[in-house]
């Protein structure tokens, strides 16, 4: 029998759990392509960010994670186009003919068509951006200490978070968190405890997607922490002195966006059906209409549950998807008809400051402290390799005890040229 | 008695252990200026750009360092210039009058007239150094893997280190361990144990200020680790190709310099005689012929030891020159003379690889097993603060134990914007 080639593009949730079944599997030769040479762990990234966690600690290298399986080939390369036809890959580093093709190239963040608002308002979906956030926070915290005009401190000590759903609110949260508790007695021109922290969301509550008691729960913790927050606020625009909301406008020299997703946009590279926010509309199986060769899985595939709802784009769905499309795959070399995909929906949750949370599961609702203890458990345990357990247990369990943060490092490049590509970190 | 104010330009070894001194001591007002928000354990850089150590593991806030002296203020800000006369410091910050100032400001890497090489053979004095270093390290590999064209990939395989000090030694014996241990069976296309590291050193032996002895056994464990090393090697130019020595030339897509070090342009700019290296010509206790209220210490320092030679460029001259100049200033304002610094030479040591190191500490002169644990020992020792010590401790136990290297991640700016200031991380 001839062996078949499989081709992963991603090595998000969707890549590594398809490219975990796949591996050492006999008959399968299997190529994973990422632009970047890391797996990141999402739900920890606003952590990074607000400099509770280093970037090594939520991501580790795909080819590390696959190094076992002789039958897996990591490859760093970014994909430039799907020949679906012709059944290959078209890649900076080649191209890449498939049996099997596995399309798990997630999500990138949207300004919904304003996306010059970027510069002023980054969002977080990387590691450089996290980073970039990182600087930007920290940096303005040092800049109010040495300015002495007194608006321009103002602008600078004040944060706008656009978007409530849960990455906005951890966002606020991590914020109000360190401006009350962190950085008090840091510096001596000012008072970090008067930061103005403003969450901004469009609809009538924060984490719509939750019930109205979490909304609000979660409205109440926020609010103790320093943060405001801003409903039924749409933003008209976002520039330097910071953000417009119709008739209304806050002077803030720090924007974070975390308005709005939009599928990689490797979806309308490949000529199928999409809906609204530019995802695959797939089959039961999650394969691509007239395409029973190729899977779409995670961020980028518009799978519908059994009540109509849409699977959601978060990291339990996604590795589910991989984990499907995995096994379908050595079943069919068995002979095995395919069943359709079945969500698992385990719930939702998010995490405020210190130690409050809200958790959605079934007809489970929880919030507090044991709502906080879950999310710690969980997110612990779905992080990739236990060497990266390990160590952001630690680094909480310090954190948490010294109400510090591990990470509070302004890097920014400082030499005369650029790196390769025109590209530094 | 009206207060005196004390300002120090950099946060240093110099600076943070002046200020641990000056700290919370009456009539004292301190101010520390630093471009950069954190300290840096310089000693540990190259861990951070072979990707064995994260940024944080070997850097912390300089302000939470001293927060807890209410008389000392941490100022993020470019020195711009300093009036001697006036006795006030230019800044992007405003003017800061002084009664004491106190200048350590350090050195940068220097190509000796040929500054446009560093676009093609980054040196590491800094965290954003480290990390471009780290990204094209790893990237080289990757590339690599990707490639088709044979001599392009043996060209990505070799790696050029320019300079056979402790740092040059450090970052070859690194490269060295990582492509014989932990990169082994992660890659299919490329054998990373094929790798030709070389070491180049213009002199006639690497690791020239320990003993010839010792220097011969770091060149034995160096090629055990595969690394080449080419002595009585004058470069004469960089490239994208490579490397150019005379009629010799090694085609490399990677070279890093760690050829030699030129103190901070800011004693130029203090108008005082310097040497050759740029360092401030100082009298025995420290300070600037003519002023006595102003300190130089550290890498921008020229101090004589009584035998003649110069206090050599490392921590502990620096540390000791931090806390004797707080001493000298606490004591002069209780009214006492002011003694010469006395240098106490700790001696020097390099570590090469997983288990081995040379330590050279007055008659005393080790190498091998023992002497790096002392190595690990007194690193761990020296860094700063508590949760540092932890981390790198855990962090290398777990590296040495598995082989592996805690933090193989390429992060590239990737978003269309640049950050404030044109500058991104």
């Amino acid at each position: 029998m001839e062996e078949k080639r499989v081709v992963i593009i991603g090595g998000g949730f969707v890549g590594l759990n398809c490219a975990n079944i796949l591996g050492n599997a006999g008959g399968l030769r299997v190529t994973v392509l990422d632009r970047r040479n890391h797996h990141l762990f999402q739900p920890l990234l606003y952590q990074v960010a607000m400099a509770g966690l280093t970037p090594a600690n939520i991501a580790a290298p795909i080819r590390a994670l696959l190094a076992d399986y002789a039958n897996v080939q990591t490859l760093q390369a970014v994909v430039t186009g799907i020949d679906l036809e012709a059944r290959k890959v078209l890649t900076s580093a080649g191209e890449h003919p498939y049996d099997y093709l596995v399309v798990g190239a997630g999500a990138k963040h949207s300004y919904f068509g304003n996306e010059h608002w970027e510069e002023f308002a980054p969002g977080l979906k990387t590691l450089s951006q996290a980073t970039e956030i990182r600087n930007r926070v920290l940096q303005a915290f040092e800049d109010a200490e040495t300015c002495t005009d007194r608006d321009r401190r103002r602008q600078l000590l004040t944060f706008v978070v656009v978007g409530g759903g849960p990455t906005g609110v951890e966002l606020a949260g991590a914020l109000g968190e360190m401006t009350r508790f962190t950085l008090t007695r840091q510096f001596r021109n000012i008072d970090s405890r008067q930061t103005r922290i403003i969450l901004v969301e469009g609809g009538p509550r924060i984490l719509a997607n939750f019930t109205p008691e979490h909304s609000a729960k979660a409205t109440r913790v926020l609010e103790q922490l320093g943060v405001q927050v801003w409903t039924n606020a749409s933003v008209t625009n976002v520039d330097a002195q910071g953000v417009v909301m119709g008739n209304e406008s806050i002077k803030a020299a720090t924007v974070l966006w975390a308005a709005g997703v939009r599928a990689s946009s490797l979806g309308a590279k490949m000529g199928v059906e999409l809906d609204r926010a530019g995802r695959v509309v797939v089959q039961p199986d999650l394969t691509v209409p007239g395409h029973p060769e190729v899977f779409v899985g995670g961020d980028m595939a518009h799978v519908e549950m059994s009540d109509g709802r849409l699977v959601p784009g978060m990291a339990p769905g996604a590795l589910q998807m991989g984990r499907y499309i995995g096994k379908i795959i050595l079943k069919e070399m068995a002979g095995a008809p395919r069943k359709p995909f079945q969500y698992w929906d385990k719930g939702q949750m998010a995490t405020i400051g210190r130690t409050q949370a809200v958790l959605e599961s079934g007809r489970l609702r929880m919030s507090g402290v044991l709502a906080w203890f879950a999310w710690v458990v969980i997110h612990i345990y779905y992080l990739v390799s236990l060497r990266n357990r390990v160590f952001v247990l630690f680094s909480w369990l310090w954190s948490w005890l010294k109400f510090a943060r591990g990470s509070r490092l302004i890097i920014k490049k400082e030499w005369r040229f650029w790196g390769p590509g025109g590209e530094v970190r």
